[in-house]
């Protein structure tokens, strides 16, 4: 790595975002800057000192866009390799789009930069880690589920979107009719029993359409947990240690017994010498 | 095996049918089935291209025949041994049965090719063999849940029929109530505080009811998770290598020693001698 | 003990008792009455063979006394020593107790009989007897959530019960009314939602109330699994055998060392005799 | 330590308050406690014994009050090293705080005394703090579900505070209401379906956080019942023992290797000199 001028700035700044203090100071203006977002939601804080705080979150903001810009100078390409930092990209640059019209919506996603807050503690990097790397485990049985409400749509619709055009008139209202229905929110009160007084049989769909999701998702749940040991028990080497330290063990009682048993023919060839 | 010309036709078939360009050719069509059954729910989309919807309907439906045609040709009674096949047969087959009148419920079970999604990949078939697997393990516990609600639907329909018949009218309408009740929805508000207007005690059997069947249901759930990571330490061989290899440890240590004791005897006879 | 004709005749009853026709007979039994005791709760089946229904389910009856008449006669003293037998004397005996009046709720109790299916299978009674082992180990558990809504019931009786009569209008409705709020039943829009239109501050009672059962309920279902996994373990001794093993290897070793020492001191005596 | 006789007067005093007596007696004193402050909530049985229940609620508590300060003479400021004892100090302080006008609310609260009875039974002592033992390992997922709740808490008062003032009127709200989502209770026919005939996009922030907390709820689960047996594990040390006793057996292995090559050394040394 050649030292020139610009190099050894990128290793300065790189430095810089990596030290303590520094990430300190941004997990502070994190925090300042999701009470002002909270405060804004408020009509009489917005009254009160309305330019105010929409001052601080603009600094706040410019912080944020300076820290990765910075971040961004410094590993270059490798700012991306990293999830993280593509969501603390993503969270700030969401704040830029321009909002008017339909995007409203965008301008209340902007305390999504509060979930850097996440990024920015180790500590929850891990456990968001370790709920991601549960994920894959559990993709055949999110599948299954998938496929189940997708059958399960698609039935209901046909059979109740005649007589329930709110809750099954298309795939999209059954889809979120059976996953409240999975919940067991008002699933029999509120939807199964009006239902059955149209169609009495209805039973016959929604209570094994339960049984079957409540099941697939206890399933999914014990995935998770003996997952979740496996790795612990890998983690410490538990799993691991027995069978290398038996084979340990054992080499060296088969050394011993080769040296007792080339002791004893020894003495027999001795002995038989003698006599 | 003689190789009659229709017995390698027979395998040609078999290598067609289990060569993996032709099982995704197969994933592909369920796919394309699938979209065009959801779409046909859309009044809109049948609108603008029913005659197109149904007419690819109807050719995935051929494929399908032919596809399972060529397996029972290749594999004759073989095909109906593995459950998977007979799960395709029943799936394929609803869709043949013709279904006037009454039978209008079989047509939108038609969509229940799309469960061969489940079929056709081998992640999700592990995963639903495994949940099977767990079943006889649950059996007693369903067993003893079943009994609990039949008791529970009689005494029910008892005590409380004459004033609440929408819910307790029947055996068969009380195991539904019953079963609302067990999944928690709206069992107070909805059931239990209007029936207790009319038997105050009412709460004597449906508060030990709610517990007993939550508290059956959560062992149902333990004996999953403790079946699951039994299983799991037996596929790895951790649970069987332990004794095993003590003993083979232990056998060598006699060894070791029995030739020792032989060689301290031999030596004492020696010394022996020499006195 | 003397072979008197009455004892060889307790013994004759003992064996027909545990024979395995006989507990099927039993068993059969069980199920005709249960059906009866079904079909009893049915108006029509009543009008159509009510007298029928009566005489069978007397049938059962009476079958049942007999067969509990002769386990009592054969085992005597001991017939009670087992939980089972205690069970299926009192599901049998609530039969005979006269239900005019007020007990009109025994005759309901008559189907509890069906119960005895489980005593009679020796699969459900394992699964019963591991439910209530488990039972002692989350008995503390039970005891401080018992605590917690005896406390949560006396203060939302005397913060609620003016302006909420129905729901905390004493110490009881607080207790049922915490149950289902802690069931999480309409626990915000039946219950906390209404309270807080006059008490604001309700949810300061509400909401850390469910946090606390829910975690203390997680907890004991956490200790459910522990124990269970703890029961397979020694169950299967692989959790007694590592230190046992371990101790015996360890003796060997011992030995073989104590033994090699021996010669080794031995031959240098001898060395030293020579030089 | 000197045994000034102020010195041994503290000793006979802590000795008698860790009397197992002793403790049984404060035991029985928290139960009748328990038991009179459940029935002054009772407006009938304070008609016919209001001033006896009060009479001996007083006397409970001064009961209480001379056995805290005994212990607090006895141990002084090891008094409150103990978290136990602070609970107890607190809980009984808390009756000595004058109740007049905005603070009924605290003469409630007295009731929290009968919570001694967890702190005065050893049992129960263990399983609360094996519930808090749990909570460190929780805290993070604990923080990340605060961290959602918080940002959902926004962005639901931006979007929905307009036209549901009642459920997102202010964070607060929003965050209870997004608590009750979390709980599912009337998630959907309650609040979300509401919300969808104004905003028919709804659904898109309010499924993605159930499934999103769900999930982290699970994990928090998973995470209790890992460290669960993880705990168990190291309480029985079959979790230390393996590393050691291998170590242990190798190092006996090692030194008979070496013995037994010393023996074959020196006999080779013989036989050499021999020829």
């Amino acid at each position: 790595m050649t030292t020139t001028p610009s190099a050894s700035t990128r290793d300065r700044i790189l430095n810089l975002v990596q030290n303590s203090r520094f990430q300190n100071a941004v997990i502070f203006v994190i925090i300042i800057n999701g009470i002002v977002l909270g405060l804004e939601t408020s009509a009489r804080a917005m009254e009160l000192a309305g330019p105010l705080l929409l001052g601080i979150d603009r600094i706040c903001l410019t912080i944020f866009i300076v820290e990765i810009g910075l971040k961004l100078y410094a590993q270059r390409r490798n700012f991306f390799r990293e999830g993280w930092n593509v969501f603390d990209f993503l969270v700030v640059a969401i704040s830029l789009v321009p909002s008017q019209g339909g995007l409203a919506v965008l301008r209340s996603l902007r305390v999504l930069r509060v979930m850097r807050m996440i990024s920015a503690l180790p500590n929850m990097r891990r456990v968001i880690a370790a709920m991601l790397h549960a994920l894959p485990g559990v993709s055949s049985v999110a599948g299954i589920v998938g496929i189940i409400f997708y059958v399960g749509a698609v039935i209901s619709t046909k059979l109740f979107s005649a007589a329930f055009p709110e809750w099954f008139g298309s795939i999209g209202g059954s889809l979120y009719t059976l996953f409240q229905i999975m919940t067991l929110e008002s699933w029999s009160m509120g939807i199964v029993r009006p239902v059955m007084e149209v169609y009495p049989q209805a039973w016959m769909f929604f209570v094994p359409f339960i049984i079957v999701t409540t099941y697939t998702v206890i399933n999914l749940v014990v995935g998770i947990i003996v997952g979740a040991m496996e790795e612990k028990a890998i983690e410490e080497g538990t799993k691991e240690d027995p069978a290398k330290v038996w084979l340990k063990l054992e080499s060296r009682l088969e050394a011993v017994d080769a040296k007792l048993a080339e002791l004893l023919k020894e003495r027999e060839g001795r002995s038989d010498g003698r006599r």
